[in-house]
């Protein structure tokens, strides 16, 4: 299964907004139909977002009227901006995008090769992001025990990803694969639901046992014993304070309510979504439309005119995180010095 | 504002359902109908079903072609069941339904003075919830502070209660009206959504501010400030292991990462929610339909046949409460001995 891919000079993607109801495709001609699918999440997920910005700059490229290779650096460049207006916070999207641009700007060859280079190369980025995600998935099924039951919130499943594997949700499909009796219990996340729409969509297809529940549930799920691993996935892990993890709102309290009840809390994030240039304090949390909370599928839910706040992320700090689960392996504290070591690896 | 009240042989009362698009009333004639009230939720809240079964006996009582006090009140002890059938948490319910029974069991008069008194006692008991909401909300407002910013989980209002103020936003409307400045940060309350339906539309008819969140918001709020008080209702307080705390499902997360943050957190709740009968492991927690958290209005939100836990109501220990906010007034630890304390004093 695919999220999205490449096909005849078109990106076509699975549109996520009308799952699980129907299976649905956004055919892409241009940069701006991709920005848009982005910012209206018809493609969400971290690495997901970062393949999708990789595959709008290739679209660029291809259909590029420029007469020199500086005249296309200069329009990719501008592309790049609109991708990265789209949303602030998953590190993902910027890293893809300066990967390409890169790349682009270091290509030795005439402007008919580095269009051809451009597509090719978001095309790998999909490739390599299913198989980066198929090693992560390995190393954290190591972690997950015969009955064990894995809390997670949002979707970190292959809907987040190009495809096939995902994260947090690639470690439970890899100990199920593995033969381990493993079951999910899957938060709804609100305000956008990817819980109960799209977790519970993936897991069903392969067979994987799951119940969803209300996000404010985990605590008394956790105090009755019901949750006995929590893996999350993550938008942006920041380094350099100490690998603070921006992920879906919601993941903070998951997070501590977790560590009360001395249930693990991992997260299963590939290397591309751990940023090491910023600072906490530099990162933006975005903040989504109130009407996000205030109504759901064209209903009001709260009375017209009621003011919400929406923030689309929150900040779970490393001390609450048991171990991280890479696509180099599973580290543990001091988390800032053993990312370092694994991506010296690389 | 009444949530419900007695008027010529019926029980009318607000459908909450139905809000806060309309304002519509439900009549009941006969128990059964107020029993499906509760069941539904068109009543909820618990010292306004601990009010409603009392008006339901009312209405046996009232109706009743019993031709002996025997008779009459065996029909009320065949209603009671009924009644303490509806749900099973709220002790309030519990509370109303005993009160009554005993109260007719003790009654010294004739039939029919017997019917009148059941009718004027269901009527008194809904004037002296008001009554003690209005003395909880005095006791708490000397907790609240000019600028507070409150944070609060479903409808502790006057839509919980008879009417008129309600226990945790009694506090924060006796605040308002002692002129100090306050906010409310509402959350939503999935699976149905109290805090974003009722708590917002109670506040704004009394012009205090709220915004309304995604539960999961909640420990971000407190990450950035937001919240500097936490003030919710109880549904039960298990007074004989320490009074541990029964509410709504996301009280016990609400409590966790408030005291991570250091923010105050209490439980407004009038004495006839205090349970000093049952230990903490005799209580049952409701679970409601999977339906509530898989559809919303109708729409099917999580693909069809996947299965969800909904309980109603989870358990907050009391190390995690502050203080709790009573019509006899504030106590703190030991809780057990204070609470003890207050209702000799009644």
């Amino acid at each position: 299964m695919r999220t999205l891919w490449w096909e005849d000079g078109k990106v076509i993607l699975i549109n996520q907004r009308k799952l699980p109801e129907k299976l649905e495709y956004v055919e892409c001609l241009d940069l701006q139909q991709v920005a848009q699918a982005i910012k209206t999440l018809e493609i969400r997920g971290a690495p997901a977002i970062g393949v999708a910005a990789a595959m709008a700059l290739a679209l660029i490229a291809h259909y590029s009227k420029a007469r020199s290779r500086d005249e296309l650096l200069r329009e990719l460049e501008q592309g790049a901006e609109t991708m990265r207006q789209t949303r602030p916070t998953a590190w993902n999207l910027f890293w893809a995008i300066d990967r390409v641009m890169s790349d682009a700007r270091a290509f030795k060859g005439n402007l008919k090769r580095l269009k051809e280079a451009i597509v090719a190369h978001a095309q790998t980025m999909a490739e390599e992001d299913i198989a980066i995600n198929r090693q992560l998935g390995i190393h954290g099924a190591a972690l997950i025990d015969e009955r064990d039951v894995v809390g997670t919130i949002c979707n970190a499943g292959w809907l987040a990803t190009a495809g096939e594997y995902g994260t947090a949700l690639g470690v439970v499909k890899a100990a199920h694969e593995q033969g381990k009796n493993v079951q999910v219990i899957a938060l709804e996340t609100r305000p956008v639901l990817q819980g109960a729409r799209l977790t519970t969509w993936e897991l069903r297809q392969d067979g994987i046992p799951v119940r969803v529940i209300a996000d404010s549930a985990l605590g008394y799920c956790l105090s009755r014993g019901m949750v006995n691993k929590m893996v999350v996935g993550a938008d942006r892990v920041a380094v350099e304070d100490g690998c603070y993890v921006f992920n879906k709102i919601g993941t903070y309290m998951a997070a501590i309510v977790a560590r009360r009840h001395n249930v693990p809390f991992y997260v299963a994030a590939p290397l591309s979504t751990f940023d090491f240039a910023h600072r906490l304090n530099e990162v933006v949390i975005e903040e989504r439309s109130p009407s996000e909370v205030t109504s759901l599928a064209g209903k009001q839910l709260a009375p017209e005119g009621v003011e919400a706040f929406n923030p689309a992320f929150d900040i779970t700090p490393p001390l609450l995180v048991d171990a991280f689960i890479t696509e180099k392996g599973v580290f543990y504290q001091p988390f800032r010095e053993n990312v370092l070591k694994l991506t010296e690896c690389i």
